[in-house]
Order: structure tokens, then C-alpha cells, then sequence
């Protein structure tokens, strides 16, 4: 951690800033003088450092971090690529392409079984869909709840494939026991109440970048789970907001790799909100494989013109089990460069 | 709702998409015929429409509100000011420059008693501090929690200002009985669950617009608590995430007059959090009682380079007295004009 | 275009409204009157219809347009894919991955034929290298200037490949004869003066998307350029400009087929200026290469930490060449998909 | 300047860079060794160094600048505020609110020259018009061009008001010679040519941020002016892009303190493009001048629903007069405080 004094201050209170430093933690401190400025370096653990109790400092002018505030998400302290490996043996991370598809929302036994079927044979490994559905508008559908949970176990009991599904409040955890993957949407990345509820878990959760948040936040995020002992998280891409309106949101494919080389974590992408046009999720999966991702969460529905959401962003299962051929044949060639 | 259909659509597929809106929605559809597309018009209550479902219409190129999507925080439905009135007869809208003011944390008995005191000399209606507290890091400190919620109550009892505070967590409502106002911070601002059970409350609610979100979307925040029954939201616009970084964030000061002219809700400042910069907090304040705001909050810590969380954007007590006196001037000034 | 008339406004207001549009633009109005709102809509050829002008007047509440308002850069009009095809029969569209590969300034003779000759080996089929350099401060390297485009010309002779080089002022343009291809960077993507001039040239101009432009916008710049009479525009996408901190820029990949599907100009990406970082260009290469890009600019310096700018966005001639290996291999793939 | 190096460089690595860094610039470096990194601290004129080359740099991670990269913008070499005094007396700067108003673009004698009386009248020192217009499309009004400046003039030989107006081109500087304060538009403020030959110039030059710039940009511009012996630059802030749609740019009003505090230059806001929309001008216009600028800049029509362009974002004269009696009421109780 670099500390820039102001100018100008007198040396007994930069000596009580010191001292206060290296007394409060584990830290050694180097200090430069310059021509229009003092500058101090923080040597040592500085995690524990509160960036914004030191800027609030008299003496300082500005502090900037060196090292990375996380820990446990950090590729620096755990090299090895961590794996998520669920019950059923499908995986997560590890040199594989994690397909997980489903619609937006879960609407009848018969929509979520047919599309789970669907998107099963054309070799998705996970089930995804909307029991709890975060919605802008208090008017719009907010998802089957209790009973949209209900038809996902049925349809993971017809199919095998587990279910990755989203949670809106603590409150609804019990209704969760069945589901193998939970989803944190973007709306609730730093929703930390909810995040270290799920740390005490010992199922993987995936965690969805905020609508506008940093990469290094989605980290921290993940750091908040971790923390509490829950080391299975899973990361996602879901497009950010900028000014182009083209697209719902911007996907930042640079993430990925970036993602990857700072943590040992599983990255995955959700092209489907990224653009919010059905006809882009195709080649943003295709883009989205080369690039390095661990995998892909698709929105499909066997109607999306009926779709009670997302129907614009959702694609067929024909068009999935084409998509499906195309990214593993992506994802194959550029494993093999 | 504007509604754009792909070119060269069959007559017999227009015409059935139009009867299911008619026969879906309380609306009447007017259809316009050009060279390169054709445009159905949607004249009626369009805020049960979802445009999502619209758009995922195979016939549909693209859809456009006309109308606004809320209701109850709509000025055009209730043409006159809310004013928020509590107990203590202290008002937020109306007229009045309201003033909150308070420690980012809550820290000790001594600390909150005495700034309270402090603020309340210089003009605060309202104490704001901090007992649960959303940090980015899981490493930073968190807030005293309920032992924080005590102590807010203890400096109540002594100045008889009312508590406005933040909620993270549903669960935690049972400890909010004493809170006169309770704040939804800027990473909740879609936490909707959390919402819709504020909703249910007969006490204000003080909506922090998200780190990146609309002004519409704020507004549809507002209205997912309006819609359970609870008509007292205060906006607060409190900076969002731009790609300048001299600041924390952008203080966009235009949404003031925006909100106030689109909704009757009150519209309150925070210039801490908007900044991120203590000597920015008087300018920014001076310009926002300008502008039209009808209050301000404002974070005051009697030793700011001691303070546990943003001490780099608390004011002194005696800076806070001395911005007071300002902006009330100018409040008055613009006013009178 | 669809335009929303504010509530209330005596009829003869409105007529008079009407007069005006269908008297001074070649377009029929349609009108549908509401319960809140009147709308009013144009039919025919607006694209001469300027929005500003409609939005000022009285009795408009706002006005948003259904037509692209480009027309020689739309696909609409022009379905068949531009291919830009140079003398020596290099060509940028159609089917194939233009690799245009050099230094961010030319430096030397021996610095610039050496890389042209080196990135010629690999495959580039274009080199690329500034003499007229857009620096954000006046006291850095501001390029060799008339000297630099010398030593294009010589690199060209030596090695056939043509010259793809920045043009920053009008006035330089007698000095561009023997360049090839002319490309206007990202701050003059909106420098209308340049772009008209350009526009008269008969040979290709390589039109970078500004730091904040929108897609729309990049297409609106092309048509200035083909509106003047040269209709060879090479769109170029190089990242856009966000709130993220970890990459210089947020390369929009879903930019690529968007402008490909909106327009039929070639597009291609600069992964260098989109990243900033040399070891995120090969992933950003395959990716565009993977979504459908025609071409990549990639900076390529024979030793990237002497290079006078942008070194730490270069690749050195070995890493580029087994880029070149990698995103042939990837676009061959995604092709016979 | 804090130079992080790459964990386990060996020794002679790093000598060699800093014998390097020693040689290169007239700066001395400090060098600590942590655990996990060694930092260097380059202290001295660091104004010269090319961050972009020492990023560049096999041994180096990250490379931040601790001192402001403008010398003659910057308040820390010139503590005095700039003060523009025009031939006839007009001041921009030094405790006075400058008024410039105006059409957004010259249309006829008639119509200039009585904008130019009644805004006169009403208080503005300046009178700004177009004649070169920067148009999005190519299709819409571009400007009177030679024509509109001699109509400019005119309006000065009546009025007296010295004229605004912008330059989109250096070849269009002969028709420049009657103009007083040059304005160079959001578009062309990283149009660096055109920057250095305004620096060569003796009259004060109106330089507006970008669309999407940041302050540290701005400033840095207006060092390309003055880095050529112009130090009469006026800084413009005239909103930003962001995702917020409501206004067509979000005024960033925490840039005008801390442009101030940055740089003595004169500050000015220019509420018009700001926001977009003419009833958001007044309120734009108070807090600007509650908040410290030094002028404003707005777009006044005798006609909005007729001007040919940005109608929709100007006043009319009556407005603007009643808007000068309260912005001035408001700069002097600011003032007064």
C-alpha cells in the first residue's frame, strides 16, 4: 500500500502517522522524501488495512493499494484451478465446458420436464430456471416461488440434471434443500447478508457480476462467501451497463480471461443477458468459448414468443442443440491450439 | 406502447398478434402501414404490458413506452408534494430544507450522544449513523449491529432527533421498532424482497438510488414499496458510477429536478457518498439546496481521521455548523426567487 | 418516427403541427389520439427529418425514431456484403481475416522494414505504423511525422505490404499519397471535417469507434465518409469506455455482430487499444476472430519495452506469430460451422 | 511516480531498470522490498516520463503517477486564479459570473442580431452563435459557416458583445479573425492539432470536455494550448455520457470545485447541452452558479420550435432574462457566504 502525504506537514505528526501504522498492523513502513511530496509504503499483510480509514487521515493526501484486497478468491495464494464437481459427477472448471440451460422462468411441469429433456439430449449437464424471478416492475410476473422450486425437482427426478436456480432473500433458503447450484443474481452481488448466509452452505453458488460492478468487487463478492467457509463459487459474466443501447448490457469479454488469471475460480458467461437479443446469444456463446470460459448459462425455452419472461432473449431448443454442436467444436479447437 | 412489427410479416399473423394484445390488455390497438414496416400504437393502461413479452413476439421487431411504467410515485396521478411528516412533527418535502445528519458508524455511546447533540445545535432535523454497514470487503469492519441500533436509541432519547438508518436484511427488521426512518442503501436499491416487506411498514423509507441505476429504475424501486401500501418513500440521490475517477462517484445533480417534476415524492442529496472527498461535501451541498433538493444528508464525525468507515468523506461538527448556516441562505435565496 | 404530443393542446395547435410536417418533409402522418397522450406517426422517408428540430416544438412532448437514419452504410439498402479489395489484391471483407500487424510508431528503417518483414512471414497481409501520433499529453512522443511515413513507403517497397497509417489533420494530407489504407483514430471518429475530406479520396478509410461513441454513431461517421461519394469504410471496433479499471478500455465484442448485421461495411477489431495489456490480446484475437470479425489491427513491436509508445499493449513478432497460427485456426473453424 | 515490480525479478534486472530510469530522466529512485514486491519510487520531474513506456517494461506490474501530469494548467505552479479580459473589459474569471448566450446556431441578420440586443439587455457579456456546426449526421444542418461569422460580426459592430464561436477546422482560422473567445467543441477536444495551432493564437480559447472525458483530459488539453504559449483557456464542463437516459448528458457539477482546486483556470458550465431539455436549463444554471463556475454558457432562440437546430434545448429570450436575475441573485449570496 502506497501512501502519498500532503505537502508541507510538520514531522512530528507524519512521525505519530507512522507510529500509528506499524502499532495497528502487521506492517513495516518505508517512507521517501520528495521535492513536492512524501510518499509511504506499507510492507506486509495489508488486507487487513482500511483504505478509507487511512485516507481519512489529516496527514494524507491519497493511498492507493498495491496488493490485491482478496484472499481466498486470489490466484496468487491457490495456483491450482479449483474444480466445482457435483454429486452426479458433472463439472465445473477443470478443461471442460459447463453447458447450463433452461427458461428464464419456470412455468408448468410440462414446460420445465419438456425443456429439461431438450436441452439434456442436446448435452447441456445443467438445468436452469426462474422460481424467484427479480423483476424491475412490481407489476410484471414474479415467478412460481415455492412451487416453481417444486417442478425443478421434478424435472431434475425425470432427467438427472441438477438445478441451478436463483435466490432472492434469505428467507427462502429452506425451500433450496433440493437445489444443487445456487444463483445470486446480479441485483444482489453485494447483497452481503445474503452472501455470508451462503458462505455457511456447502453447496456451489453462482455468483453473477453486478449490473455495473468492477471485477475486482465481483471478487470480493466471491470473498464474502469464502470467508464464512464456503469455497465452491462459481463466477459469472452477464454483461455490464454502459451508454450503448444497442445491446441490454455490454458483455465484458475481457473478463473472462482476466478473471482467470487473477483466481482460481471457475468463470462461466450468460450471453443470453449480455445482450438480450436471441439472435446474439449464438455468436457471444461461440466468442464467449474461445476466449477461455469454463461455461455457458443459456436462457431456452420451448416458446419464447409465450415466454412469461426474457422471451426476447430466450433461444429454441433447436437453435440450443445447434448452438451446443458449434461452441464445443469452438471450445475443442482452441483447447487443442 | 409503440410497437414496431418486422418487415413483410403476413397480414394473418399481425392480425392474430393483434387480437391477442386486445384480448390480453385493457387496450386498443391502432395499426399504421409504411413503406418499410408497420406500427401498432397501444392507447390504454400499458403498465400491466410487459414489454419483454412483447418483444419475444415472433412479429416483433421492437416496443417503446410512451407512458410511464409506475403509478402510485407517478406526479401525472398525484399531481401535489408528498410531505413526510413524523411524530415529532420534523418534515421531509414540503417546502423545508430537511437535514440529516450523523456518523458514517455508529462507534460508542460517547460518539453518537455527542454528535447528535452537535448537529442538532447546528440545525439537523434528523440523526443519521450507521449499525449495520454494507462494505465491499468481508475483512472491513461491519457496524455494532444491534448494540449500534441501542446506541442510536439512547442519542434519540437525549435530543429527541428521529433515527434514520440503514436495513440489510430482512431478518433484521424486528430490531428496527425504534427507527423512525429506515434506509434502503444504494446496493439494495433492487433488493426487492426487501421491499416488498418495507412495503408492508407504516414508517418512511429513505430509497437510495443504486450505484448504477435510472432514475426509472429508482422510481420502479419507489413503486415495488408503494405497492404494498406504503406511500412514504424519500429519494435520495447519492452519485453514480461513471468512468471519472477524481471523484467516487458522479453527483448527478440533474435528477433532482427530474424526479421532483416526474414523481411528488420528496428528493434528498447525499453529497458524502456522492463525492467520496470531504471538502467537496460543502460545494456539492450548497448546489443541491439550489437545485431544489428537499433535503440533505450529510456524514459528520467529531474525529473523522479516527472514524471507523469513510472517515475521507465525513465533515467535522463544526464544518457541518458552518454548512448549515450556508446552505440554508441559499435555500431561502432560491426560494424567494 | 413516432411522435408523443403533450397532453391537452387545442386541436388547432396540433393541425397546424401536422401542416408543418407533411409541407416540409415527404412523409404522410398518421395520428392516434389516447387518453393521456396524442401520438402522431411518420411514414415515409425521415431521414431527413431532423429530431432536434421536432422535439423543440411547442406542442411535442418527445420524439423517437423507428428508421435507422443511415442509409448508404445500411444493410437495408445494400444487402450484399462491401468487400474492400486494394491493388496488390489484398482484401478486407468477404470471407477471409485481414491481419494488419506493426508498431504503434514507426521509429527507425531498420525498426519498420524489420517488423514488416517479420509480421509478413506470419501473415499479416497489411502493416500498420504511426507517424502522426494522438497523445493525451504534449510532452510525450508525438511521432516522426512526414519522416515516419517515409519509412512506411519504404517498408511497403520492401515488402509489398500495404501501408495502414492515422491521418490527424487535413492539412497533412498531401503527405498520404503512397498510404494505403487511411485510418482515422478514435478522438476524430467525430471530427466532421476530416471525415467529409475523406470522403472525397478514393481509397479506404479505416474508421476506429471513438472512446465513448455508440454503434449508431460509428455507423452515422461512416455515412459521412460515404455520403461525400467513398463508400470503402472499414469499421474498426477498440473498446469502449466504462467504469472498469482493469483493462484500458471494455472491448463491446457484441459491437461486431451488431455492425455486421446493421450494415455491410467490413469490421474488424483493434485488440491492443481495446485491452491495453500485451498478454489479453491473443484471447481478444481468437475471440474476435470466433464472433465473426473480418480483420484485427495488432500492435507488434520487436522489442515491446523500448518501444517508444503503447509498448505495454505490443506483442513481440514470436508471440504475433503464433496469434496468427491460432485465430486462422479459430476463424477456419467458425467458418465451416 | 510508484513503479510495482514483477515478484522474483533477478537483482541485475532490476539495476539495470533503475540505472535505466536514472539515465533516462532527471528523477532519483527509492526502492523498497516487500514480500510479495518491490516497489520503486521515482521522485524528482516525473512530467516527462511516459508511463505507457515504463509499463511497457519486461521487470514492471503496474506503473501510477503520484503528480499531476500538467504543469501550466496547474494550480500548485500558479496559485493565482486566471482572469480573461476581453479588449472591451469583459472578464471571465475573478469573482464575477460571465454570461454568454446565444443561439446554438446563426440563422439570419435579423435573428442574430436580435438575440444578440435582448440578451444584451438582459445581462450577457458575451454572445456565443454557430456558424460551423458539428452534426451527428451528415444529413442535417451543418451551419451558415463564412457566412454565420459575418453575421456574427455584425451583431457585435451593434451590440458590442464580443463573439463565441466554434472552430471545427484550423483551415477555417482566417474566417477567425473577428471572433474574440474560439470555442473548440466537446468533438474536438482531443483534436490535438488543431489544439496546437490555437496555442499559437493570442486570444482566448473555450475549450469544452469531451463527451466522455475525464477532468484529467480536459486539463491536459488545455496543456496542449498552453504548452504553445496560450495561456488564456476557458474550461468548459457541458455533461457527460453516461447510461442515465433521461438528459441527453449528465452535468457533472463536482467537476467545476474541482477543476478550481486543480487549476486556476476560469471555470464555465454549460447547462444547455448539459441536460438537453430547455425547462432543466434554469435550475442547471442556479446550482452552476451556486457551485462556483465562473460563467455560464447558454443557448437562447427567439423562436426554440423554429431554430434550426437544438431547439429543443433553448430558452427564449424572456426566460433568459428572467434566469440572469436569479443565477446572479444566487452567484452574489454564494459570494456573500
Amino acid at each position: 500500500m502506497i501512501i502519498v502525504l500532503k505537502a508541507d506537514q510538520p514531522q512530528a505528526k507524519v512521525d505519530s502517522f507512522i507510529e500509528k501504522l506499524t502499532g495497528s498492523y502487521d506492517v513495516q513502513v518505508n517512507t521517501w522524501v520528495g521535492a513536492h511530496s512524501t510518499v509511504l509504503g506499507l510492507i506486509g499483510d495489508t488486507t487487513a488495512v482500511d483504505e478509507e480509514y487511512i485516507a481519512a487521515q489529516d496527514v494524507v493526501e491519497n493511498v492507493r493499494r498495491v496488493q490485491e484486497p482478496y484472499k481466498k478468491a486470489n490466484r496468487k495464494f491457490h495456483p491450482e484451478d479449483t474444480v466445482i464437481t457435483l454429486p452426479g459427477g458433472q463439472k465445473i472448471g477443470g478443461g471442460s465446458l459447463a453447458l447450463i440451460a433452461g427458461p428464464c422462468s419456470v412455468e408448468s411441469e410440462e414446460q420445465i420436464c419438456g425443456i429439461a429433456e431438450s436441452v439434456k439430449r442436446s448435452g447441456a449437464a445443467f438445468l436452469r430456471g426462474g422460481a424467484f424471478k427479480p423483476r424491475t416492475s412490481p407489476y410484471a410476473f414474479q415467478g412460481m416461488k415455492a412451487e416453481g422450486l417444486e417442478l425443478l425437482s421434478k424435472a431434475k427426478a425425470k432427467t438427472g440434471l441438477p438445478i441451478v436456480t436463483e435466490i432472492m432473500s434469505i428467507d427462502h433458503l429452506p425451500l433450496f434443500e433440493d437445489v444443487d447450484v445456487i444463483q445470486v443474481g446480479a441485483r444482489n452481488m453485494q447483497n452481503f447478508e445474503l452472501l455470508k448466509r451462503l458462505g455457511k452452505l456447502s453447496k456451489p453458488i453462482l455468483l453473477k457480476r453486478g449490473l455495473a460492478s468492477t471485477i475486482e468487487e465481483l471478487l470480493m463478492s466471491a470473498e464474502y462467501i469464502m470467508a464464512e467457509g464456503n469455497e465452491q463459487v462459481i463466477l459469472c459474466e452477464r454483461g455490464m451497463r454502459t451508454y450503448e443501447t444497442m445491446t441490454r448490457n455490454t458483455l465484458d469479454i475481457s473478463a473472462v480471461p482476466v478473471l482467470k488469471r487473477l483466481s482460481h475460480l471457475p468463470v462461466i458467461v450468460d450471453p443470453s443477458h449480455a445482450s438480450g437479443i436471441s439472435w446474439l446469444i449464438e455468436p457471444l456463446a461461440i466468442a464467449s468459448a474461445a476466449v477461455g470460459a469454463d461455461g455457458l448459462i443459456i436462457e431456452v425455452h420451448n416458446d419464447p414468443s409465450h415466454a412469461l419472461c426474457d422471451g426476447a432473449q430466450s433461444i429454441t431448443p433447436a437453435q440450443f442443440d445447434s448452438l451446443v454442436k458449434k461452441v464445443n467444436t469452438v471450445f475443442d479447437t482452441v483447447h487443442s491450439l
